[in-house]
């Protein structure tokens, strides 16, 4: 099953991913002063020395489930190219920040963009980002969306992004908080993870049918669909294989993150458990015997498969979002893959 | 002459500054989770710990401007408050960031957003605070402005604040840059400093009297004010009393800002002062002894008249781009009032 779903998804990546790269280039091109360089190194186009380059960066998942959603609700998959370039660019403008405030020194295998030029030019990079990334949802209306539809997909947009930045923050704020709830968590990561998601399907759906009632079920998969990801994301940043994920075996514990298989075992802990998690988590950074002591106590809480059936539920949930849609069987098929995709994905 | 400008300019922050404030509010009314208290903090209306505050924060230049060219036009000025209130909100979307690119502890006597809440929350913050002025533009159709011509005002808005974030880099860039041209230096503050205010007095003038060539009129006359007002800015920055700057005599010297009165120095220099110039300039910080011999190389080469003419005849010629538009000679004194502001202020 994992094989059928990884190979529809990326038949799905292979069906769109030159033209989503052909409208990215189009969104940059009148962008030619050298400041818009740093963008075009992040995105893989330039290398540092200014010389042409062909770096793999990212999956592609937010243009490639605008398009597919686009595209299952019965419209051309090619009018919503402005809005799926529109979803790559918010998405690198949040990694570009990201990266400056997480302090990672690499993405993709690179060199990331504030290592090579600085915070303080990341950041205005980024905000550069930005500024491209709305225009390009905004040249929807040349796609022959109307102007009332358009401001209604911008608008969608802007809001979603809004939390994008808003998850961002209770993200690292978790970090240093001293108890994350569930739910706490499941908004935290909603935000963050699920609101772009969430944009990239309603977008789509808006584009392909002009029915709002028709984007928001979209939207609404797409957020759980989100959920889902970002889970399989904190169980890869646990228990993935560090051959796939590129990250050490316990990574996310490493870097105190209170992602969902911590945000469980400090509520299933006992009292003696507990003492040794508060004592782990007052230290600056966690390593070797305590990252070791974390992965026994998740393990005697069975936090793998809790975490594992918390994404799996999401997937489950955002599938049945669109049984009242009535789509085409094959169309469900799909979406059915993508689901499937998103909680059995090993990197 | 001085006094009479002052006053006029006073007299109109005084009449705007309640409404614009009543604007910022609403315009922050929907924005209750906690993750906005920072942007309230930054504005002045928290203390660190959360409780109520009601700080000194900016001249709030830019929407007086706003207001001001809408009234001048020929205007009702209530219209154009959402405008006002978006770009009160974008210039301190830049203030937020430029204190974490600049490393600034204190603004307005306060410590600054990241010095509380650390960067990588204040870069959230501030992407946050930048969202918020772009609803805040849109929400002109809640003052019957036709929806084509909000389009218009953001994009024009848009585009403005795109150059200011260029003119930001482009600031930061020219301090490594070992020579800046004049013309480099008038197109960066161009970006920088001219491009907001230019989107403030064209989105004034567009809500004024729905007429784009008006508009750009408008828009151009504050461009060139806006050059004007950071000529003024820089001579400030060397010269200013360091009373009512609050800011050390010669402090953009120690900071290797290339300032016009370096970059005219630099364009001006024997090559013996050349050779003393790089050898200061060489160094990470400018100190002491250089500083005052930086001083006595600007005042051999007449820096401080070159400087303020400089600022003068831009304020002259921003005054001149309105004489077209045959504006009643009591609008046309509180613009030239304006001018004389920018380019006389002490502070």
């Amino acid at each position: 099953m994992v094989g059928i779903a990884e190979k529809e998804v990326a038949a799905l990546q292979k069906r769109y991913r030159d033209d989503i790269h052909a409208r990215l280039k189009q969104a940059m091109e009148s962008y030619d002063t050298p400041f818009f360089d740093l963008l075009r190194y992040h995105l893989g186009w330039l290398e540092a020395d200014g010389s042409p380059s062909a770096a793999e960066t990212g999956k592609g998942l937010r243009p490639v489930l605008c398009l597919t959603a686009c595209e299952l609700a019965g419209g051309d998959w090619r009018s919503a190219l402005p809005a799926a370039a529109g979803l790559e660019l918010i998405h690198n403008f949040s990694l570009v920040h990201d990266d400056i405030q997480d302090q990672d020194d690499t993405r993709w295998g690179r060199a990331t963009l504030w290592k090579v030029h600085g915070k303080s030019a990341a950041i205005a990079a980024g905000n550069a980002m930005r500024v491209i990334a709305d225009r390009t949802v905004l040249a929807l209306t040349e796609s022959g969306v109307a102007p009332a539809m358009v401001a209604d997909a911008e608008a969608q947009f802007i809001q979603r992004y809004l939390e994008m930045i808003e998850g961002q923050y209770l993200d690292m704020s978790f970090e240093q908080a001293e108890q994350v709830t569930v739910d706490q968590y499941l908004d935290m990561i909603g935000k963050k993870t699920g609101a772009l998601i969430e944009s990239a399907m309603y977008l789509g759906a808006l584009v392909g049918t002009g029915d709002r009632d028709v984007a928001h079920g979209f939207g609404s998969c797409g957020r759980r669909l989100g959920l889902a990801f970002q889970i399989r994301d904190d169980y890869l940043g646990i228990w993935g294989d560090p051959a796939a994920t590129g990250k050490p075996v316990g990574s996310d514990i490493r870097r105190k993150k209170k992602s969902l298989p911590i945000v469980h075992l400090f509520q299933q802990a006992t009292s003696a458990e507990r003492t040794s998690l508060d004592a782990a988590y007052a230290k600056d950074e966690i390593e070797g015997g305590d990252v070791q002591k974390v992965l026994a106590m998740l393990d005697a809480h069975d936090a793998p498969a809790y975490v594992q059936r918390s994404a799996e539920s999401h997937a489950e949930a955002a599938v049945r979002d669109l049984d009242s849609l009535n789509l085409p069987a094959d169309a469900k098929r799909k979406l059915e893959a993508m689901a499937e995709f998103f909680v059995t994905r090993s990197k």
